[in-house]
């Protein structure tokens, strides 16, 4: 069960004009589901995108890149669930191109036009016959209010699927811009080496150039911002679709008065999934929010907070809802800042203040620090003392279940 | 249970000319047993140290290094089980101080010619006095025979102790030298925050500056190079002790000859140490040998092995034996090494190459993995194709029995 995350309706996740999405069961594990999704994007449509760093990354990684740099438009998404595509060498990026020449055959574009996407285990041939097969299947189906069935094809270990939705009044126009998006991953980034994936589209007509800067500045202020367990997949993506299907003039400055509320929108949706990916990692019990503040500049902060939520150590404690302190301290002190002085550094769990001057706060009780471990949202709130720089970072705990299902995938 | 480790019997533990060794029970956590030991070196001995870098390190740990820096000779070891005296201010080191003193006084020497370390939870206050109070009790039971119950008194979650001894003939002499040390620490270098402490030591006549050269290369090639679980607590510590009691003329120069057989003997030891702090890692049932080599400098090969080590995905695929390589291929891609062509990647498990040129091998048979798989002892080679530096490091896996230690520890 996800800590904290109801998981929308069919109903919730609103069309987006210009985009359907038809879903079908290919085979490619031996379950019994809708595990191929195709997406089509009305004409003019533009996506951009973030993607993993793994230098293992992903063939359809490699031609989501190659398609994107082309510069053109984009005209449909493919993705499978349970097989990634990943660590398949030359025959891997064959078969990624192979699907998207069949796509491009299917709806008739392109096939720089269409970006594929695969998550599911690595380093086993995608079976993209049987992908391909299920091509037509998928086409009859497309529909505007395919994003439920859409985000239930390309769950992996997720137990519940994620998504939201927003509708924004652009007045300026006197119209409405709708956001939709999707995600799936349930470990960390990268859940079984299995994947996050998130699509969050609109019907706003966003220019090419805007909508790469978008996409960028939103992943990092939601999906860069969480971690379950400090690994990074070899498929991360996140594409930002703009389908421009709307009726308004196009927006094309980043002065542009309307683009607040849509950025807005889009980044409400995405803080919404990747919060929602955490909530439901694998094993989580606990949803914590990190934040650092009082370092010299962001990457410190950034250190310092990603310490804390990587150390097993600490993520067992919130595991145990156990005010075991001194781990946080020592991540702190692990976290690579060669002159940090023990001296200036403070914490907060909630508004429990429990270290000051480095050691253990005068006002502290343990049985304040154990009413906050004891919740299932937990702030941990670092203070530097060594200037005015901040980071947030959002991760969960690891129990018991997280090595369950990581030592039972593949089984 | 640890893997494939029997622990010394008593007999099997050397005396070391020189040294006296005493314990005794202060009651520093509610359990019934001995915790504190006091280690006695006789005069012209010397003390050289390799300590946590962690930058909240533990008030022991910062008088160790103020003692060692004054270049004297050193006298006593005085340990303490229960309580790291870590994140405890100046009230903490004020405590160490006042530790060492009070050894000083029993023995007869000068506080700077103290060592005081400790291992347990971390931001507590030390109950100093009753350690104090213990002094007396550990003299009188003072024996060169004391090494079996010195390492018993500081284990924490330790399952078995761990000690090894050698007698080397150092032949120029005619004389033998004597290798006796213990080791304590269960989870990483960090068990619970609690330490991993390390004492080594010779009756072997070492002068200063070589025993101090001799701690950083042999802790390089030991105690660097195992991990549990990434974390550096705020109070471990490898010391090597000469206490020159052996009957032969001073080793000065590091060409002596007769340092060859006794360096040996001192590494063997301290290997023997590390490798069975990782067969009893908290909750270890696979014991892992990664070997990564083709690099262009050790750094870059040491980032590999320790992302390899590290990576939660990767401990749990050893501990269900499951050999999920794509896991093993992601992390290599995480190590951040920008230019590395995947193309040039290969790695086994054990003999079976499982990937070739950044693909899964032809060769490679599902069965041939998984029967590595299922050893409790594994070797993981990587080659990354472009140099020729190599490391090695030990680790073992992430299983419900890590989880349940670190989230039970304080209750």
């Amino acid at each position: 069960m996800p800590v904290n995350y109801t998981p929308p309706t069919p109903e919730q996740l609103l069309p987006v004009r210009g985009i359907t999405l038809g879903t079908a069961a290919a085979g490619i594990k031996r379950w019994k589901r809708e595990d191929v999704l195709l997406v089509t994007l009305s004409p003019g449509s533009r996506a951009a995108g973030v993607f993993t760093q793994n230098r293992f990354c992903a063939a359809p990684v490699v031609v989501c890149r190659e398609h994107l740099a082309q510069g053109g438009h984009t005209r449909a998404l493919l993705v499978n669930a349970g097989n990634a595509n990943a660590g398949t060498g030359d025959a891997g990026v064959a078969a990624a191109r192979l699907s998207c020449a069949a796509v491009a055959k299917q709806i008739d574009c392109l096939p720089e036009e269409v970006l594929p996407f695969s998550t599911g285990v690595i380093m086993e041939p995608l079976p993209v016959d049987r992908i391909i097969d299920a091509l037509p299947r998928c086409a009859a189906a497309l529909t505007a209010a395919g994003w439920y069935a859409a985000v239930r094809a390309i769950m992996t270990t997720d137990t519940v699927p994620k998504g939201a939705s927003r509708s924004v009044d652009v007045d300026v126009d006197g119209g409405d811009v709708t956001v939709t998006g999707i995600a799936k991953g349930a470990g960390m980034m990268a859940p079984n080496m299995a994947t996050m994936l998130a699509f969050v589209a609109t019907d706003a007509p966003i220019s090419a150039g805007l909508l790469r800067d978008l996409a960028a500045s939103i992943a990092d202020a939601s999906f860069n911002r969480v971690t379950i367990d400090g690994d990074t997949s070899t498929n991360d993506s996140f594409v930002l679709i703009a389908s421009g299907a709307a009726p308004m003039r196009p927006i094309e400055r980043p002065d542009d008065p309307r683009l607040v509320p849509v950025r807005a929108a889009l980044l409400d949706v995405a803080i919404e999934l990747s919060q929602a990916i955490v909530r439901d990692g694998e094993g989580a019990t606990k949803f914590i929010t990190i934040t650092v503040e009082g370092g010299r500049d962001i990457s410190e902060c950034d250190d310092v907070a990603r310490r804390i939520a990587h150390s097993p150590l600490v993520k067992t404690a919130f595991f145990a809802s156990d005010p075991n302190l001194g781990r946080i301290v020592c991540a702190i002190g692990n976290a690579g800042i060669a002159d940090l002085d023990p001296r200036s550094v403070s914490f907060w769990l909630d508004d429990v203040l429990v270290v000051e001057d480095g050691g253990r706060a005068t006002s502290y009780l343990e049985e304040d620090g154990q009413r906050v471990m004891a919740q299932p949202e937990i702030g941990v709130r670092v203070s530097l003392g060594r200037g005015n720089a901040t980071t947030t970072l959002w991760t969960c705990d690891l129990s018991h279940g997280y090595v369950s299902i990581n030592a039972d995938y593949r089984s």
